[in-house]
């Protein structure tokens, strides 16, 4: 599978830590490598790793980076979003699987180089949404939505429950030892299930 | 096709201004009817009807209502979207399609009530990401995207575009006149496409 990445362009750090930290998490959660910011933001940084760093997985994020730079930096399809392009339905099968890409994700301004630069300028729905919406969609067609449960190896991880919430805490990740009952591999379960059906939920990171 | 709603729980005006508006708009292009969201906010709905007003549709938006109201006036069935959610591979199939759904998407605290009361806890990926990226992914699974470049009577219609913008102004739209080489009705073209590559994008809305 070739890399992703991500280059966020117009990035302004009081306006739009909310913004660019989803468009980073959601980028990360469906497989992407990690992210390049325009403007340099530390405190994006710290809580994009710390967030990484907590859940596993080898995402990666940098910021004040010129777009200009990255893209020459980089080797692969430069994909641009933009409620103006060409219709991702009619774009996707056009895109090379055997290299790797780089989506710019504008926020408000985006300069017209950007869209004689990409390779491709494509768009997710020809309506004024939302650029987290349109890149999500994007990676999940793009990718099939493969990365997201996948196994990141991270000190927490969270198993889809019906009707509560299941955290693990992965302490032993590495220390496996061969069943009981010959099933092969078990991990060691000494950690219990912090199952948490606290009375206010808290979605909270 | 059977209605889509969306209730937004925990929306604080200051601080969710943006990821609310994101949530309103990508459910929007996405083929929702409309939004409720729980703290009264006056700027939202009129930010959010005036983009239905210029690009068309019937999406509807009401603020300040409980959660728990919008639920017991509703019919049908109420899916929350959670990242500690069952997986949304495995809960698409079970959603009735002849009924309509409400989708409760949660800012950073969400009640265990909800938990309870939802016919349906879906998570879209088991990592912290984006509730505006989960329900983008979790609507156009569900609708394969149907309404993405739907046609809905607007001011304004972003026609897709490979490299520049186009822009027509649909100031006519309802007068249709019979073609005159006999293909069946054809819009009138006296209102010329507005090809905008301006210098600097801009893709405000």
């Amino acid at each position: 599978m070739s890399e992703i990445w991500i280059m966020r362009i117009g990035h302004r750090p009081e306006r739009d830590k909310r913004v660019t930290t989803h468009v980073a998490l959601s980028s990360r959660a469906l497989g992407a490598r990690g992210i390049y910011v325009d403007t340099y933001d530390e405190v994006l940084e710290q809580n994009i790793r710390s967030v990484a760093e907590r859940f596993g997985g080898d995402y990666s994020i940098k910021t004040g980076v010129r777009w200009q730079d990255a893209v020459r930096n980089f080797s692969g399809k430069v994909i641009h979003l933009t409620m103006y392009g060409e219709r991702v339905d009619e774009a996707l099968p056009k895109i090379p699987r055997d290299e790797d890409i780089m989506i710019i994700v504008g926020a408000e301004k985006v300069p017209a180089e950007v869209y004689q630069r990409a390779d491709f300028n494509i768009s997710v729905g020809n309506q004024p949404h939302s650029e987290i919406a349109a890149l999500a969609i994007f990676l999940d067609r793009f990718t099939g939505g493969e990365a997201l449960y996948s196994d990141r190896n991270g000190k927490l991880t969270v198993i889809p429950n019906e009707r509560g919430k299941t955290v693990v805490e992965n302490t032993k990740r590495r220390r496996m030892r061969p069943s009981a009952r010959g099933r092969g591999l078990q991990e060691e379960s000494d950690h219990p299930l912090l199952h948490r059906p606290r009375r206010r939920g808290g979605d909270d990171l």
